[in-house]
């Protein structure tokens, strides 16, 4: 019998990735990536030119289109297969980036009369300009006592569906009005490949508040805003499980990815999230680290607990029968690039380049020579404000211990660890909240970086298991492919066959891990001591200079 | 009558200034510089290519002679005036900087027998291995009740004479035992110049804890080494005021200085110490700022009090008949310095030499043009530790409110910041105490950024002045030069004509001064969290970094 083979498509923040993989062992055969023409539109609208205030991040719905027309045929013909052995194809999108549509799922952009309306395009995950709407979805949603405001560590994200449609009711009436469905890309992608809407329980519960079985209550809504009342009416339809078949490959998208009609197309998905299973990461209290500029985290447990700070906690969220929790490091990978970027003395690159290295290897390299402690630093990490497990992103950077013989290594390594303390400070928030973390994986840009991936198994004191491909997205979305498609009888066993990791690739030194208990003691004091009102400094200066740059701004 | 002159020098850490100056305005006629030839010797000692300890620095004395020999006539030639004109000469040094001789004054390590030991030669300010030391001679102090050890804030340094006698008298007993006076640089050049011994009440009071008339006690001594109990028979001898005349030059000196014998030699004094009438800082209340790599605080009051966390006490310590108060900031331009070297990009460098600017113009240009609280930074400027007011070397710098969006010229005006609210610190330190101070005038390298001086008068508060002189030290002996040769009834006096000060050049803005106070209430908070107890983070990391290093140095 021929082998048979599934598509995986991973819907990045700048560019689309087609994977083609062989079903019965997860062999990855071909690849090909499709940049986004119009990459993320942040300063002016393409179709008019209108400038956008800041904060905008939009894109265009084409793109997205022309992801499945370029990278799916390429990576089948890089493959060398035939298509017609394709039994399956799942996709897995950036979220919430989300879009307004007509009931057939057309994009509010796409029709003539919209064209110029930037709210009738797609708002990516990094629109954050709806900080002011995501401010009042918490606000009142502690004011109501609403119970699910529980399962997102008390705080609603400007990032997510309330925030983003309360800004395009408030900011242009009309195109909401006109909205009949207000859809995750990771819904809308799947919509245009089997021809019917659908809508997955992992964005509906991380992204739309969709808690136990319903939807945030009219009488919320109108709390918000009364013209908001009717907002979960764009959003409602039934839920689909993950890896669950949303439909047949219509005859139209089966012309664009060269795929034979009526192959199984998956529910959508997260990035993050299909990143579990291609990791073999779907175990109870396998907690998978998915670090690139940003760190998310996911993990399954077989109970519901409230674990303060968590982003939030989805029955199925993860993998249909256990209950997926999410947490997340607002920045990590940032962090190393701002360092590089803004403190880095010439001398420093210039030896790296002497070396062949870049600078983050041969900064690396010279910090994984000290000994724990050795440079006398404490960071925290929070240069991107916290996203878990304090969930205040007016938080900001504390370093700790500078003298005049500190150098540049120091300082990154210190800020190396401070990332590291700031996972175990999320594993043990879900350990006091009863919910054992067992183990680590690490997926994302930042595995490559072995001086780090030490520190952390050092620090948490847990096995460090790495996600054994370049495509872990893809690879993720195509597992999810082969179960819609019935190869295999759920995730998990999909994965057990077709995932990749290198498992205990990093295992923690007792003596290191020793050293890091104190350092972590350190940590976790001046964590509580800025971060729980111990002092309020890092609030206080924040005002100050929100008030000198308006100032500034207006003067 | 014929314009009468009189010559300063300045005997500093590499070099040795002369400068002749009129007697009737303090016009500056002529100047000349010698290096040290042999410098700081730190590695090795020269005369036998031993290796020297770490944290040791020591001098050659022959040094401080050529100075007279070769800066002195320079001088004078550049004047292009009569040399018999000349009616007094008057030196200051560096402290404390202090050697072992004979009794006559010979320094031991011009002895054939000890050429080749280190102890027998002059330990300069910076000779830091007399810490165990010094911690002793605190500590034992305390135990003891001892009453002067108020008058040094709590604490002795490892730079003064009774750290490095006890050093001596531990590390090499037979130089111990030979060393008939032990004696101060500062004092030592005036013996050579006026063939007679002088002890000079500014070193004897800070640098050797003479207080009240009396020397610490034998039996303090002895209970620090029962070798020491004679120690202070090595120093004592009558204390002069400063402007006083240690005598006439010798024929010996004419001769190296081309100077007439007999002409007035001024008693002995400190680089700082002499600036403050240089810039016309003698009154009460008119603190004198030194900023260089350090900053060294000087200030006349009429009364005695304790200060808590100065570095010393000392009646007619700046000027006979006032007491003369000192606080310092252990790291300033070295902390500037330290970010320029340590933290600064290429490009930073780069658009510096584009505009013909070092990169400390740049920043400043850049730095100054924001807003008080723009960057939302705020740090601790305890890179070097602190020797003002809380008296501890183990404290290290902090810096709180770094983003992503933070920029170099961002964390450099928070470093220019930090130092002015370290120094704002002493200032109410001195106000608590009861001592006023009423203007802040200043002196040293760093007067010649003005974005830094502006930043000292809106966090003071305080009008700022600035010392009119480009060699303020060389200009201030060069006063009480002519007051030792009676051409001045008094220091006050001399300074009133022949001082050069910028009154006022930098006034306080009050919208930027009030916008200083919120920040300068969070540093303060800061400030006592660190380094008053609140958490004791910054000592348990020293401590974790030695160990560390002891680890790395031992395996």
């Amino acid at each position: 019998m021929a082998d048979k083979y599934v598509v995986g498509v991973d819907f990045g923040t700048l560019s689309g990735r087609a994977l083609v993989v062989r079903v019965r062992d997860g062999a990855e055969l071909g690849t090909a990536v499709c940049e986004y023409r119009h990459g993320v539109i942040e300063r002016e609208l393409p179709a008019t030119g209108a400038t956008l205030p800041p904060d905008w991040a939009l894109q265009d719905p084409e793109d997205y289109l022309e992801v499945l027309r370029v990278a799916v045929p390429a990576a089948v013909r890089a493959a060398g297969i035939d298509p017609d052995e394709i039994i399956g194809i799942a996709t897995d999108f950036t979220a919430c980036t989300v879009l307004p549509t007509t009931p057939d799922g057309t994009p509010l952009c796409r029709l003539p009369q919209y064209a110029g309306r930037p709210h009738a395009y797609p708002k990516l995950w990094k629109h954050h300009a709806a900080q002011p709407q995501a401010d009042r979805v918490t606000a009142v949603a502690h004011e109501r006592g609403e119970p699910w405001i529980a399962c997102y560590g008390g705080r609603v994200s400007s990032e997510w569906e309330f925030a983003k449609g309360l800004q395009l009711l408030e900011e242009d009436p009309e195109i909401y009005a006109a909205t009949a469905r207000f859809i995750e890309a990771a819904d809308w992608i799947v919509w245009q490949l089997c021809g019917q809407e659908t809508r997955n329980v992992c964005t509906a519960g991380y992204k739309g508040l969709h808690q136990d079985g319903v939807w945030p209550s009219p009488e919320y809504l109108s709390a918000l805003n009364p013209g908001f009342a009717d907002f979960v009416e764009k959003l409602a339809y039934p839920l689909s499980p993950l890896g669950g078949r949303a439909g047949g490959l219509t005859e139209q998208a089966a012309r664009w990815t060269g795929l034979r009609p009526g192959i199984a197309v998956a529910v959508g998905n997260v990035d993050a999230h299909v990143t579990a299973p291609a990791a073999q990461a779907v175990g109870d209290g396998q907690m998978l680290a998915v670090m690139g500029t940003s760190t998310c985290h996911v993990m399954n447990a077989d109970r519901l607990a409230e674990v303060p700070g968590m982003c939030g906690v989805v029955d199925g969220g993860i993998l249909h029968g256990r209950w997926g929790y999410e947490a997340g490091q607002s920045a990590v990978g940032d962090i190393f690039a701002w360092f590089v970027e803004t403190a880095l003395p010439g001398r420093y690159r210039d030896e790296a380049a002497a070396l062949g290295m870049d600078p983050h290897t041969y900064l690396s390299e010279l910090a994984g020579r000290q000994r724990v402690g050795e440079h006398g630093l404490l960071a925290l990490d929070w240069l991107g404000g916290n996203r878990s497990v304090l969930v205040d992103h007016d938080l900001s950077g504390v370093l700790v211990g500078l003298t005049l013989a500190t150098r540049p290594e120091d300082i990154y390594r210190a800020l190396l660890e401070a990332t590291a303390f700031g996972t175990r400070t999320i594993i043990e928030s879900f350990e006091t909240a009863g919910i054992s973390v067992r183990g680590l994986t690490v997926a994302g840009g930042l595995v490559k970086n072995r001086v780090l991936m030490q520190i952390y198994a050092d620090v948490t004191r847990l096995p460090l298991s790495v996600l054994g491909s370049e495509q872990g997205c893809a690879l993720g979305s195509a597992i999810h492919a082969a179960v819609a498609a019935g190869a295999y009888p759920d995730v998990a066993a999909a994965s057990a066959v077709m995932g990749r990791v290198d498992r205990d690739a990093y295992l923690p030194d007792p003596a290191r891990a020793d050293a890091y208990d104190a350092l972590y003691a350190e940590y976790r004091a001046l964590h509580d001591h800025f971060g729980r009102g111990g002092s309020e400094v890092l609030h206080r200066l924040r005002r100050i200079r929100n008030s000198a740059r308006i100032e500034v701004t207006t003067v």
